[in-house]
């Protein structure tokens, strides 16, 4: 997600800085959530009074790398809805320069539609002295080149919610009207304690800090792994964002949390109902087809190098059980 | 084992330096084994003409730390064999400063028959000038508080060969004549695909060493879960020293080498027979009985600075497993 060279600070618990470009895309002169006002998606809880963008199919490019949590949200959600011929999307590789994502994956090393060989320019050409973290997922706007929003729980919300005109007919209701509420706790939940407790345990400045994280994570995991005993997905037999959002650490469990980050009482798979549940969505079209556990790997092991300075990547761990009947539905 | 800070040599495959203080002690003025000749045990297969010391009890101490591997096979050997009386037992704490092991765990940091407080002093009042590593395990005698060997694997040999006479009367035929052969065979693949092999994952100076390292470490591991699944030891239904060699790595192989050393193919938790067998062992007197795991973790992530640089150790995994019924014998 981030660009700077050093994840640890010692002495201090991990922090992320959760402030984003907060544009909005939407399909009129207010959201299309009617409660947009009561549950904000931003991450900062970002204030409405945002500059707000057209929907426009054909206008936006999403970037967003495959070894990255938060952007597979967003290639995911894309792929949910059937946004594919709406957002083209951009994938930067795995690893970073020194100035954070580049298109090394494409032709040339150059984002074919953008036409840049780093995510940083789209940056600059909005805010020539863009100073934070030069992170995915990014909406870019194709003709200026510009980054529209970089909000990454904006953009789930705002595909869902802002592109149905152009969405596919038969698409899941991930954010169902009736459940929202409780859907909203168990997302901030599912956040603080997991997308973000791995990365609090793995960036952990000292031992306490990790030694906090990691009770937090495996409280959390713990709390999942009793709810999927008798509910299909998080919120019932649905799947919802709140599986998306879950979804995405999960798939990275045992590649990189579970080692590089030292999450480590158990791996995902010594969590029955966890790993059962996981399994279903991965083989549930839109959630596995984009997972890259080698572009996993290589993302975490060779840019954190305050904590693998090798940047040797492991070989394991075996990931076939992802394909073996998960007993679920 | 060893003192040095850094562990990894960029470029390069780990390569242990196996040349040790070679003397014996024997029970008489040749080796008591009578195939000491054909299998010689030392770790650089040590010549026969070395300084010899007489098996006296109560002359000798040794040192060995409950976090090392090669330590822990002495430790359980004296054990199997009721040498507890004839050889005392100093264990230096699980990290290092500078200079190598310390005894900061006993009562002001002094190991109170050695009077010493870190081993390097034993090894410069054998030799002024030593410059090899620090490691353990090391016999010293106590008088004159200088190292007579380090040499591992002939350590345990010639505690079972030449310390028979102050054994107990029903101990363990660790060296069965009638299957030496393949014993040696097998404790040599062990030797450098299993207890060296997770090191030279661990410390590879480059991705091609490392993975190298890993594929020759799991075909042994899957070479020996294939052997266990008929025999409930490695040499048939009775415990041989090939069985405290392999101990000693499983014991640590969930705790430090599946994470730390990058060995994460699976755990060993997910080998049936392997995990059966470490558990039968674990069980067995003189094996889990001075099993530290927080020592054991202390040891690796704190010491090599060079692939754990935040020192952080790990909370888990979950160690309960390893009391659990193990279904062999």
């Amino acid at each position: 997600m981030n660009d700077t060279a050093s994840y640890t600070t010692k002495g201090k618990p991990f922090e992320r800085d959760m402030t984003y470009l907060p544009d909005r895309i939407l399909a009129g002169d207010r959201s299309a959530d009617p409660l947009d006002d009561a549950h904000p998606s931003g991450s900062k809880d970002s204030p409405r009074d945002v500059p707000v963008w057209d929907v426009a199919p054909g206008r936006y490019r999403l970037v967003a790398a495959r070894a990255c949590p938060w952007a597979h949200r967003s290639i995911i959600v894309r792929s949910l809805l059937g946004l594919e011929d709406a957002i083209s999307w951009g994938a930067p590789g795995p690893t970073h320069d020194q100035r954070s994502w580049t298109f090394d994956l494409d032709p040339g090393g150059v984002d074919p539609v953008l036409g840049i060989e780093r995510l940083q320019q789209a940056y600059l050409a909005r805010q020539p002295d863009y100073s934070r973290g030069i992170t995915v997922p990014a909406i870019v706007e194709v003709e200026s080149g510009k980054v529209v929003t970089n909000d990454f729980p904006q953009i789930t919300h705002d595909l869902f919610f802002e592109w149905r005109d152009h969405q596919r007919d038969d698409v899941p209701d991930l954010w169902p009207a009736d459940v929202r509420e409780e859907m909203e706790s168990v997302m901030k939940r599912v956040f603080t304690e997991v997308n973000n407790g791995v990365y609090r345990c793995g960036f952990a400045g000292s031992q306490e800090a990790y030694d906090d994280a990691y009770d937090r994570l495996f409280t959390a995991l713990d709390w999942l792994e009793e709810r999927l005993a008798d509910r299909r997905f998080l919120m019932g037999e649905a799947i919802t964002e709140a599986d998306v959002r879950l979804f995405t650490t999960l798939v990275r469990f045992d590649a990189v949390y579970h080692g590089h980050f030292k999450c480590n009482r158990n791996k995902l798979t010594e969590m029955p109902n966890l790993w059962g549940y996981a399994r279903d969505l991965f083989q549930t079209p839109g959630f596995g087809d984009e997972v890259d556990f080698e572009q996993i790997k290589r993302h975490y092991y060779v840019v954190h190098t305050d904590i693998n300075p090798t940047q040797i990547v492991p070989a394991g761990p075996d990931e076939s059980g992802w394909t073996t009947p998960h007993g679920r539905g």
